[in-house]
């Protein structure tokens, strides 16, 4: 298949980019190949939104002859774009949206390399030195908004959904702009594009000039993910950790809408964190939502949650189906109370510093058959310690089902074996059964073959 | 029916209100019934926004306890609304757009009963003075952008069209938008809801902060069609006719998508204008364009211009099918041209003074059976002139069908008859017909009785 | 002399001037002289800010060749200038305000003499209609801000001061600015000019880039004063009687420098309307203040108050000598007494209505002979009338003084003849007396030749 | 003597302070005592501008109770002052300049101690080194405009200048702010002063609403020239050195006014750099201005100039003397040079990378009697290289005569002894005895005892 192609030079808008000489240097290093790739990479990420790809290597695979230059000039710097995807350009202009990202990416990119991984200053083998690098990546790309009451929701859910759940969440989307809410999401498609179209018209009716749509990405999964232009705010974490603590900090309220088993993991993640005891007092606004026909997800869904975690942990979301005004509403009233805590703790809008993460989710789970077995699946701990082995269970299936290491590791060793209670088994197993019984495990058309098995 | 009401103080916020005692007491004025009552019309017209009717006087009847008063304040003035439509707000609050809709009604009913028509320096029974008024009020309103290089796309078409007419036209606004035009329509559902919010996304992705979203409304249609809060820059012209002038010197482009006989009548408008040889050099994008499946209704009007104007008509514009990126393209390059002929001209980008407008489009015509069977539909006169016949024909078809004052006219009298050459009655018959057979006549669901006979 | 002139072509920058064809015809039309005549004049002086001069007849003169023209063109209309004054332009190009002063003289001139004069709905033979009028001038210039708090404070005095007086009245405005204040004045130098230099620091410290500079002028008066560059908001009123109401119903407040008999003038055309019945409880900030230096004339002043209308007029004002810091601060205070008493009231913060005017401040006075003979200067009425007589009597002595038509009619009658209650009489021969030996009366150099006897 | 003082609580505006926990918990650390004090330093010579001493020592005991603290809080964080000058202040308010003013020393100081000078990424040892540094430092405290077209004009001169030379520097700044150029400054009374005042005026009468007011200064001299509030972009350097290299590589063009022997060493600095072969074709607009009464001031240092680094050195000056317009002009065309340079070298409008600034600039010259005395004042070698020498010279002078180290060493040792060739000895004693009898080597009134000896 042969892609259109466009050659453009590309000059700065909004997004300043002046860079001291060495940092150019470094860019145009060819010592420094990492650097080069990890930026030519993610710029080609964002130069192919909207296409029909998912895989990042296969959109390299694509575009290999695309190649990006800094050139040093008047105004700062240039970027030189050969080979690259037609789709960023209207008649032969870049979208304007794409070029702030291009410059974003160049932004974070340096930052991250330059400034916090090389910098004593940050210890990253701590939790509080972990989340100091988030707020200083966040703050060095200027999406945090001191002076701004709360009003980002963050929207999570699957990128590969039906027209019917797509539409339904640019409708909740639609009527949290129109209440003056702003949307964050992790970029991409789906439940990630729909909730900022949907704002992007409640803002425009409200005369909201100021709306913030934010995307918060890393590097390995913006060339599956790239972010819609529409995202004004655009952020890259070094790696998914950062990245789902950046999306949990920055936060004044959470959307899920339905996915497959990573949206299980991602509310799993978030429950975990909610119940530490250090957060029971914190308002947190979180709502499950889809149309009529995700009612079954969040059923399961809240079944599961009740018969590992207790009811605790069902107190701390509301399952809303087939509502989109109502789940505004919510929101709107949820970001009030929050900020009203802030204000009593003197804690940042912008930046929630008093949410306790526990270690345990700053640092990666690497899903290898020896870890998944070691998971500890029983009921003898406190429920957010619970929750997070479960996150781990379902981030390993997730690996399992779809990610490369995963895949071929359970080629070797067949399916991970999961382990623990025989009442947290039982909910397991028809918990992921449902799953795959409504395709939630892959993409439609191919059968479902479990990548894991649960021992009881 | 019990329609859900709010009773609410507004007051203004980017349009000013400025009101002098005289006209603050003129509005209250119960022997002024008239404007009081017009006032009231269309605001609760612009209140009603997104209701399901579009039928000015059921609306009405709808909220028969509706009342708006105006209090002066030490802002300027607030409005204070009884029993208004519950849709207009959110959570109680009314949206923005909506807020600025009412003080256009405000601002735009006082300027033209207070300046425009008891004013002597305007000679409304002439031509020039027409313009004139025209310009005045268009001025007055703040939609004329002086300094703005020509980008504003006039959109026609059917208010009442299927999904899939619906989402090309939101298609077509969003290329436009990609490409940094703007948008003007008559306000209301369909073709005309639908270019603005593509726009609205386009603009987004561009960083267009300064659209504009154009609705030229009158008091005879606000109500059937009430403008989409998204309309940033609403005026009301006092009847049709100065409406269709409005939008003819203010386009840079048209394009015109699918719509019943009255989409026709438009085209026959817009075709007699730009035929008088006093336009025959001028620079005017027209693009008429639908998806795949409207592409016999082009075909339909194609043959019948062809056959009844020739191909001087022919060549003022293009069709294009299932092609929103070109129909995008075409209008781009297009306002190019009208701005290098306006340069040249030393006319204004803003208002198009060189578009030679007949005195027969200007004036009113009233379709009764006498007037009907009057139309001089014969070849031996230029084609500027047959067209401003046949575009009356259409217009009394038009009443004929839908207006209360043509259909009780049929029912007393009979059909309309048309008479004229034979080659054009029997295009004539043929594309009445061919509108029939589609259900372009009236709603789907009655079965057409026709209001006319062509007299052979 | 031979002064440096320029021919230029200017633009219409914020000011849009978007003109009918109609408009630009009567412009144009050589049968029109005295619009025409009227626009020339205006420009010119605008032109000439700065210049040494405050002799409008003397200006003209100067630029014999000077001419502007109105080109219409594609973003509206151009200036063409020839001969020109070089002073307003900074190598070679038109500064800015400047540019914006020459749109905003057409637009008043065009809306007064096409809007107003020429339209029925304005009965200026009513006190009424004459406010009304005034109201629409200064809504159409676009400076009534409906929506700030107030913060106008309107600065009188001379535009003939000295050194330290000019100075002192730039430390009032940068103490005023220093509070968020705006500053309207009468244009010209002296103390209209000092207070808004002084602003302009002011705000600039307060990082307050909103603020209104407003300058109010006529016709008879611009050639004399020619507006500040500075001034962002320019209106000029069809004649005086029309700009002094423009004044007091902008005005939240009011600072009065010193300055010649004509800035006495002023005190008792405010002091007359203040002490009407209708205006007894209404809050207006009144302060006169100057340098140690101007302590004894407006000691004079509050004895002459004092002695002829009473302690009720003496607390209308407050007069503070050499502490800008103390005006400013009471100004400041004395706004927050109007925002309150318009809020309680229902009155518009940015036009004046509750102010009671008195059609005798409405009617221009004309000095004659018989007039100022028949003065009635006796206590035997409400003060706000014998204000309304004192008035009177000082403009005649400024026309006397300085006006052609008055000089020539002294120069052929003898001096006015002025008469009354002999206390009255007693208290302004020794007024003028004072003025006269403190060279208030005419510019230093010249013996001052009363143009006026007392009669006791 | 009692000062007035004043405690507030301050929160941030337009310069967001959004800090992380890390940095917040450092700057209350109590073991962290002298980062604390230059914090409280630096932040009540900020307050305290527009007072009358010029001595930072004096300042701090004035206020001993002044006390800032950082508050959390949830808009990012708070600052709250305990005896503040009150003079900061107005009617209880910080003036919104100086509010800026104390968040810019906030985030200066902080950059340079936990971003710089801890970070192994800078080599402060090197001349690249400390160029990124400088860069680094400006382009975080938001002061490099990229996309800008050049037009920052640096004006130096003395902080202590006479009433003419104050009102001078005033109109020169005027002539530049109606040509559209920026001021910067190093903070401060006098020719930092005058300039940005009347800049302020010129860009009002512009309209030209983003002029930069910069002031560049470093915690040793902000106490003495405090940054007058019209300053909108204060950068604080951490040492004089890196201060001097901000400005030459941030300044379009240089306008000298008259100051001390601290004036001509400046004059030096910059000859010496300009001097440099690598510099010698790079424009560089220099002016040496002031009233006519500085006429001999310039007078000596061109002569002085040209006896000692020859006529290379003059024609990299203009001296313009009582011609405001001349020299904007100058400095207009200069820029315009400045711009086709960096356009044609790719180097940036914001930075000056391609100037060439030798170690010897970059190091501070510690004056010892040692080092005055080994100073190399020889005509064999290179201009550039005897102007650094000489630079050195006259700062010993000025530290000689003012400095408190300097002070003391002369006290102790005897005056300093300047050794080198005869005819620059000569002229170096001419220049200097030149400056002392116009008593511009102290402040007026002491009688000047030399703390040099030119040895011949």
């Amino acid at each position: 298949m042969s892609l259109a192609v466009v050659d453009a030079t590309v000059s700065p808008s909004r997004h300043l980019a002046l860079l001291s000489r060495a940092e150019v240097a470094r860019l145009l290093d060819a010592s420094r190949g990492d650097l080069r790739a990890l930026f030519r990479q993610c710029s080609l990420a964002v130069l192919s939104t909207g296409s029909d790809i998912d895989d990042g290597r296969a959109l390299l695979a694509r575009y290999p002859d695309f190649d990006i230059r800094i050139v040093p000039q008047e105004r700062g710097l240039q970027l030189e774009l050969k080979n690259a995807p037609a789709q960023a350009f209207v008649d032969g202009r870049i979208i304007q949206g794409i070029r702030e990202h291009l410059f974003a990416v160049l932004r974070d990119i340096l930052y991250v390399s330059e400034r916090v991984m090389d910098n004593p200053s940050f210890d990253l083998t701590t939790s509080a030195g972990t989340t100091d690098a988030v707020f200083h990546i966040l703050r060095n790309a200027g999406v945090l908004r001191a002076t701004t009451r709360p009003r980002l929701i963050i929207c999570w859910g699957g990128h590969s959904i039906s027209r019917e759940e797509y539409d339904y969440s640019k409708l909740v989307g639609y009527e949290m702009g129109l209440r003056g809410l702003d949307i964050g999401t992790g970029c991409g498609p789906g439940a990630m594009k729909g909730p900022m179209k949907g704002a992007t018209i409640g803002h425009a009716k409200q005369r909201i000039a100021d709306g913030q749509y934010l995307g918060i990405s890393e590097p390995g999964i913006i060339a599956a993910e790239a972010p819609n232009p529409i995202v004004n705010a655009l952020v890259i974490l070094p790696d998914i950790e950062k990245r789902l603590e950046a999306f949990v900090r920055m936060a004044h309220g959470i959307v899920v809408f339905p996915g497959g088993v990573g949206t299980a993991e991602e509310i799993l993640y978030l429950l975990g964190i909610l119940l530490h005891p250090e957060n029971r007092h914190m308002p947190y606004p979180l709502v499950f939502t889809g149309p009529a026909s995700a009612r079954d997800y969040f059923a399961q869904i809240d079944d599961f949650v009740a018969a590992t975690l207790g009811d605790e942990a069902r107190e701390r979301y509301r399952i809303v189906v087939d509502d989109p005004a109502e789940v505004a509403r919510q929101m709107s009233e949820g970001v009030q109370r929050v900020a009203e805590f802030r204000r009593r703790r003197n804690d940042a809008y912008a930046f929630n510093w008093l949410l306790k993460i526990d270690e345990a989710f700053q640092r990666p789970f690497v899903p290898t058959h020896e870890n998944m077995a070691g998971l500890d699946l029983h009921r003898d701990q406190p429920p957010h310690r619970l929750a997070a082995q479960l996150r781990r269970a379902f981030s390993g299936i997730v690996a399992g089902n779809v990610k490369a290491d995963g895949i071929k590791a359970v080629e070797e060793h067949g399916p991970f074996e999961i382990r623990g209670d025989a009442g947290i088994m039982a909910r397991l197993d028809a918990l992921l059964g449902a799953f795959a019984a409504s395709h939630r495990m892959k993409l439609p058309g191919s059968d479902y073959v479990p990548c894991y098995r649960i021992v009881r």
